[in-house]
């Protein structure tokens, strides 16, 4: 049986200490769960908050980096792909994760919501604002859940998981 | 010097009626400013409307395909760019346009809007409800202009081409 | 009708006067049957004589770039899709070209010319030495054509549209 | 520190006993270094029997997948990329690999060790035949290295490891 891998997408540079503290305890209990991490890889914002959780608690770590090399990784990704695609690497981390978990939101965040609900996977909105929420859920209401902390989060992917349809 | 490439995204099957009308009024209008329009050109709702629409007024049109070949292209795109990437190929059309312009929204179109503003490109909202509008316009204000016409979507474009925002 | 789009491959920095000489005259060949020239777009060496020959024969042509942005485009393109995907844009070139034109070979060309055979796209060999033949007939022998000049090559294409093979 | 990843390449459906056999052994050999084993993670030819081999030597697999959902899928990978862009993933093997080894030869194969070699990654063929051989080593002879056996094709990765060409 593979591993489910959960997809945790934020902001990057902008992302507030608010957001990398819940993307740090998203992390940890992702690995917790022995579930794999996937985050678009770079070394600031939620993506390393996340990853840095899930090292500290043992977990396997996935970055899909936008780059063509490997200097913007964060420290705490066990296995770097790299794309040197830009942007378009966003497809990746939602087609390859079984549920996504939007911390935060910014235009990056957006596309990669967008694009998973898209190609049919569930989404966990966590720490993110009331428009957000409503653009979402105005999008696909059966496949948009607002959370407000990380355990309700990881509540939250394990109902998906079972139901299979984040297959 | 070359002619602008403007984009013009929506809604394919989807698409309501009163959206596929704006979008073939906005091709005509595209067409009749001697620039150039671009699509996701598959041949179905917001897409293949624009095409027409531009196609009887003469003008140029090319089409950014998902799919690894020519089958579902609407019969008015002049030039096929087939990518063979599915919905990774959204970032191409943002790209390539100096403005885009959501002609309806959708899960696709708002990944297409989320990038284009994540890349810097100006964002005209035609036809777009309320929660969309504000969703836009909280991730970048300056960058998102919303109209209700297409008559004043094209006014906007020309406005964003001369302060050379969009290039 | 759409008009028939011709892709033409070869080295950037790396070509030979005699390469870039022949590009030039394949672009304004191309330009004279009436097909669209399709290349990767940059200002330099096949790409660019290319895509200057077939401007100064009053053609139409595409470049495909591989950047987020049009800095580095040839003066002589008419249309720039911008993909900001790096060499992940070479499948484009070749999926939205009937026939692709080899001009000279080196590892980008290389994986050009690979991918065509691999989507079932003829291919035609110009100015390459006859190490590159010889391996690129064995991987797809019925459609691998070596020519020796622009105007052979032309008739070769010409051949292709023929049979249909090439769409 | 994290785990160099090496990529197996090589034909698919069209690969022949000797090829998977070849492949299988070069799983056992790479898992058994502790590396990671990159392949294009289909569950057919040379992808599958180095997933395979890796699998039985408690190896950690990595699958980079051309479609947009895993049902093709081999059973042996561990972490699914799902990738839905077709060929455009080749490049995305090449880059997150250390070192890239073609296992056989055929179009798909062809264009992977074209892009490794234009992005500046070691290659290592083996079981090639020698119109390949002549063809890559032209193409950038001081990185394309000829072995015969998969433990001599691991004795030339901890090579290119040392070196630290192949970050």
């Amino acid at each position: 049986m593979r591993k489910p891998i959960i997809g945790v997408m934020g902001p990057g540079d902008a992302a507030t200490e608010s957001e990398t503290q819940l993307a740090y305890h998203l992390g940890q209990l992702i690995a917790q769960q022995g579930w794999v991490l996937l985050t678009g890889g770079r070394n600031c914002g939620v993506m390393d908050a996340a990853n840095r959780g899930a090292q500290q608690a043992n977990g396997l770590t996935i970055g899909i980096l936008p780059d063509a090399d490997d200097r913007n990784l964060s420290a705490a990704v066990d296995l770097a792909i790299v794309t040197g695609m830009g942007n378009a690497r966003n497809i990746i981390n939602v087609l390859s994760s079984q549920v996504v978990i939007a911390c935060g939101m910014g235009s990056g965040t957006a596309s990669e919501v967008s694009l998973a609900l898209k190609v049919g996977k569930p989404v966990i909105l966590l720490g993110c604002e009331t428009v957000s929420q409503r653009f979402f859920q105005q999008l696909a209401p059966e496949r948009v859940t607002v959370t407000e902390t990380p355990t309700a989060a990881i509540e939250q992917v394990h109902r998906w998981l079972k139901t299979g349809h984040s297959s």
